[in-house]
């Protein structure tokens, strides 16, 4: 294996209460998101996507972002921890939203899918974009870390294949306007290895590997191997949902992504450093999955609950 | 990502039949083992271990391994297909027993960890190659190419952590009896993919890397990642279990083996050949696994089945 760029540390975006909980058919209450975020935390989680701040209307699972955001903050035994939260903002309401309940991170969202964006926003990529300008203006004003995902990186469900280059380009015209972290996502989950290399390392050559993050989804299996390829060329952050949450891997359309514990595991086995407590994940993904009333979505995670091996 | 060593086409030796059903609690009707390796065959599997000559009164469930292929080769449609069917040899009178059925392949198994061999065959590791001499010696007689397992290579459920080097030191013992092919097993799914990567070296470095094969357990998420390890050093032979059969990844002590399919999808993502029809094995997986009564075990063949993209 190519070990020359391997990283000794990876950071891990914890977006289990984001990304996951928002595909929830039933909506969570505020007080399960607050201790999930509260034992995430406990178990070493530095960045944290909390919230997103969207029209309820479309997306009422996440209408108790503030609520959510409060509720840690006004949290004694979480002062001593150093957390980065962050929330997904699809406009400048969102963002002053977000800048109210004290986010330090925002993330903006397109494609790296022509189709994609047509069919979801109804716009082109590079119009997405420039409608955040405004937005990523605020977040400097601010001084809020922004980040943009690039959905879609790796294949779309409208387009089918995706050039290797377009989530390059589309991480440039980011850039330009003020976004500083790129969230490469395979959204469907179809991408396999290979492509992971060759994408990734497009990206990295625009604006710096050093500002990417690797956005995975279990959906056909491939979650850790991709991030494998990933690793090998240096990517050192990368996203995880705790107990896989986000999208029930035994239904129609499962759109799961990988699960924290999974990636800790592939990690640490590897000895590269996470600062995060697996025993602890693998406690809070049991409950969390017990909780909402799910099965424990990840493999890891199952089979050192079952041995209590935690 | 080291593309350097990639190999352009990969064989897939098929273990469902006999490492997956093995595992059933309740022993699966011939008939439908026979139908399983008959779908098997026309998705494109050459290499399939359909049996194991075992006392039928420790391991009733495969009680069955003449019948079966005896079922096989009566199926005239299954002629034009080119397949060399293995089975698990325990001893010689298991050897005998394969012979008259007509396997190209048999495999001993032994593993690289003392305490596993001492646990449970009760002698040593170099104790239970020596027991195989006369059992190598019958299938060099009858022309059949002979494999031997190395169980335990990444780590071991009793004495833990198993030596880099372990595993090829058997490797080289098993070769000094005749052993022709090394299935370098990772049994209890616990190994990562930097520790595949120095093992398989190891092994390589002994016996030569296209006489090995790379044998995982999904049970902690990791296999397809191991297998892109092992990809990388060279290795162009895997095991795999239609629909992941060989432990049900939902129960206590889950011990899976990797998935067909999600191999398949890894491989032919990665632009790797391997002469199998990926819609036939995802329709065969659904199959098998209602027939038995378990959920669909692969996330690419469910992913691939739910979207009814077969």
């Amino acid at each position: 294996m190519s070990m020359i760029k391997l990283p000794t540390r990876v950071t891990l975006v914890e977006v289990g209460p984001r990304d996951g909980l928002q595909n929830e058919k039933t909506p969570i209450a505020t007080a399960i998101k607050v201790d999930l975020c509260k034992q995430l935390i406990e178990a070493g989680i530095q960045r944290l996507e909390a919230a997103a701040f969207v029209s309820p209307k479309w997306v009422p699972q996440m209408a108790d972002g503030t609520d959510v955001l409060a509720g840690l903050k006004a949290m004694p035994s979480l002062n001593s921890y150093k957390v980065s939260y962050s929330a997904l903002v699809p406009n400048l309401k969102g963002m002053e939203a977000a800048i109210e309940a004290g986010v330090q991170e925002a993330v903006v969202f397109t494609a790296a899918s022509e189709a994609f964006t047509a069919k979801n926003i109804n716009c082109t990529i590079a119009e997405s974009i420039e409608r955040f300008r405004p937005v990523a203006e605020l977040a400097r004003a601010h001084n809020i870390h922004l980040r943009g995902s690039i959905s879609c990186a790796l294949g779309c469900p409208y387009q089918g294949e995706v050039p290797i280059q377009s989530a390059a380009e589309v991480a440039l015209r980011l850039q330009d306007i003020g976004v500083q972290e790129f969230d490469v996502a395979d959204t469907i989950g179809i991408g396999t290895a290979l492509r992971v290399s060759q994408v990734f390392e497009a990206v990295g050559k625009q604006v710096g590997l050093n500002r990417v993050a690797g956005h995975f989804h279990d959906t056909y299996g491939q979650a850790l191997a991709n991030i494998l390829a990933a690793l090998q060329l240096g990517v050192s952050t990368f996203h995880s949902s705790i107990a896989g949450l986000g999208g029930c891997p035994y239904a129609k359309g499962a759109t799961g992504n990988v699960a924290t514990e999974d990636v800790v595991y592939l990690l640490h086995g590897m000895g590269i450093e996470t600062g995060l407590d697996l025993h602890k994940l693998v406690s809070t993904g049991a409950w969390i999955s017990g909780t909402i009333g799910k099965p424990y979505g990840s493999r890891s995670g199952r089979a050192l609950w079952s041995r209590k091996n935690v």
